[in-house]
């Protein structure tokens, strides 16, 4: 495969700017959020006839937003740092008056009322100026199946973003907003964000409230992150959340959570990994393994998520099978068949997954480990080999995520450096309450 | 059918003796404690033989508890109202080094701890006399189907008690105890409470712990009590749910549930139940239909149920199908077929009409209506008519008291009235946190 662009042409004007950067240009007067809106909707002009991370923009909206945001400004009425911030939301979200697609032809539906966290946003400042491209129905980790056609991975077009919130990885990772939402049900934001080399967010289960979000698998859905910095998640998951992250001094225990306790993983990622915790001066204090088996974690989530996605689609498949991605049928058929009562013993069963994960976090405050086993691969590529063993490449690109959409702690993908000219991942991951210590760890990573 | 014994004759020691009266007896010396535990164990010598309320009796344990007690008392430690106090547990409930049946021949299991509500009750000082008969695996609301041999009703021994948890409230209703723990999955303490015309109480959903005891289907399985007073059930409660009861004025906005809108429902049970709120001047301030059908409560609650008691029961059934009673078999098979994505279905369905319940407490704080819409039917019958419909027994008996295990609301079964010679319940229902207003409308129905 060659790539196609130079990855620096891929840069749009919110790349290497962070949030609170631009939250003191604005008060400082060197620009405004209209200034900010136009950066934002250039980049999507220029970039996303390559990248496609948009299904659609909301220019007229997203101005009128930037000049009220201004001239509140103006009046001294300060909503926050997020107060004239461009940021694009993934099209599983509603926004009011708009449709929601779900990466999908069947059934779109306009929205009367946003999303609760899209809500909070609009209420601290942001102004949104579009909705992005996701893996259809967002049941994709590889971001390359959606009726919009794939996101593709601005360090090179020719591989994938991730999924399945790819268009809003893209879309940070290249700078056309510096903040953006998506959702994570077994990986669906740390995925993208480490493959396309950006921050992103998955919180505790629940923090976010997914009100006017289309369920995936209910009891697996996140509302998560992408910025262009951990500060930037920091403060936009104060503001969907709804109060103030907790303060911790940042010496926290770290240990290293060995990622062959979960399958196969590229050594080069975990010497990327280990380089970025030690550059940063990130003590680890041990190793732990995964306190239970990587095939029972497969096997526990595959229950629940494959029997909310078809309860939560069964009706669209009545309707619309031939309009539907053929993987993504696929996928979606595995939940039709699983006896109830397989599905209580799957949810016992993660009660008794997430006793064993809380035991972990007795010895250390955050657990470190690659976010994905390894890098992009190429688009529409499914089979592939990591360290000499074969793998099926949408379940490789899950495995060291989705134990945490089953345990339900806060988890963070921050850049770490790059193998093969590819972003790689370091994966933080904490308790629920302890939030701040992933954001202050990601914070020197992205320092050193 | 003739009524063998005399029900004068079926009334042990506790029959009309309130827990705060032997309490204060204790107190001022004029009983005690060991003299307390004779009396239930006589009662249960007694009269046991003919209500085969009790699977187990510790003497020997309950005899050294109680010498404790008194011991504790006369040192001058008093652990509170139910310190000495003579109680009997479903024997679907651990009790340390004794066998837990669940009603069952199969995998009877030896208890290694107590159940945490009952580590909560000898921690105030109960004195645990014995084990309650229950319909096999709690899976029954006729009491009728258990390897230990039907409980039968005290007021009229041809009659069931009703079940499950039909030995507790026979043990209470005869005075056998004064108090007695069940649990209650879809009526399975208010109805036998009501059957047997003994005060019974299911709390809200999850507000007494389940460890330790068996699950029937854990998201609506609930442990309640049984006591021959409504303060003896405050009481108790505080102690189980571990925080004392929320107090509140008595001034609350009672309205009428019209049972007519859940089922067939026998006009003089209506008519007895109200003229019990009018004695007692409670004054009903507005009539309210149930704001879902019942035929979706009876379906919600089927599938969660089934799927639910299937998981928990599909070992018992490889091993033992034979052994176990044909009609508990045959539910417990319901729950095999059916798919995971109809239960995930059927979540969503349970919390829109929890939802709609919620709208029912913004016009009344409790809402009153009866327990069951017939008296006791007889040992083994399953055919009945109410009100000129031909009913099925064991669906009708719970059709007043499974939508509040649906939504998870407080509800309390305090006795009537007779009609044809059998007791009649009053069912009281409130939000969370409301507990208080239930005991003490109970207490003023009882007094009238």
């Amino acid at each position: 495969m060659t790539e196609i662009a130079d990855p620096a042409v891929l840069n749009g004007y919110f790349r290497d700017r962070d949030l609170r950067a631009l939250a003191a240009e604005l008060r400082a007067g060197h620009t405004t959020s209209a200034e900010l809106v136009e950066h934002s909707l250039a980049a999507i002009t220029r970039l996303d006839p390559i990248l496609n991370a948009f299904t659609a923009v909301d220019a007229e909206g997203a101005r009128a937003a930037a000049r009220t945001a201004d001239q509140e400004l103006t009046q001294g009425r300060d909503r926050g740092v997020l107060h004239g911030i461009p940021v694009s939301v993934k099209d599983l979200l509603d926004i009011a008056g708009q449709v929601t697609t779900s990466g999908s032809l069947v059934h779109p539906h306009l929205a009367a009322a946003d999303a609760e966290c899209v809500r909070r946003l609009r209420a601290a400042g942001a102004v949104i100026v579009g909705k992005n491209v996701l893996h259809e129905f967002a049941y994709g980790a590889t971001g390359d199946r959606s009726a919009h056609g794939p996101s593709r991975n601005p360090r090179n077009i020719t591989k994938i973003s991730g999924g399945s919130s790819g268009g809003s990885a893209v879309a940070t990772a290249a700078g056309m907003v510096p903040l953006a939402v998506g959702t994570d049900t077994a990986g669906s934001v740390r995925v993208p964000a480490a493959l396309c080399g950006v921050a992103g967010f998955k919180p505790g289960y629940g923090a976010i409230p997914t009100t006017g979000v289309r369920p995936l698998a209910a009891s697996l859905d996140h509302v998560g992150i992408f910025a262009t910095t951990a500060s930037g998640l920091a403060d936009a998951y104060a503001v969907m959340a709804g109060h103030p992250v907790h303060p911790n001094d940042a010496t926290a225990r770290v240990g290293w959570l060995d990622p062959e306790s979960f399958g196969p993983c590229d050594p080069e990622i975990v010497t990327c990994v280990r380089d970025a915790l030690e550059r940063a001066g990130i003590d680890v204090g041990g190793t732990a393994g995964l306190p239970f088996s990587a095939g029972e974690v497969f096997s526990v989530l595959s229950i629940l998520q494959a029997s909310e996605a078809y309860a939560e689609h069964v009706d669209d498949l009545a309707d619309h099978e031939h309009t539907i991605d053929a993987e993504v049928v696929e996928r979606l058929l595995r939940g039709r068949d699983t006896p109830a009562w397989q599905y209580v013993r799957a949810g016992r069963q993660r009660d008794t997954l997430r006793a064993a994960a809380a035991e972990l976090f007795d010895r250390f405050d955050v657990l470190a480990m690659p976010t994905v086993p390894t890098v992009a691969t190429d688009l529409d590529q499914r089979a592939h080999e990591i360290d000499g063993h074969a793998v099926e490449v949408r379940s490789a690109l899950l495995s060291l995520t989705c134990p945490w959409n089953l345990t339900g702690h806060p988890a963070l993908s921050v850049p770490a450096g790059s193998v093969s000219g590819l972003p790689v991942g370091l994966q933080l991951i904490t308790t629920p309450g302890n939030e701040n210590l992933l954001f202050e760890l990601a914070s020197r990573v992205e320092r050193s």
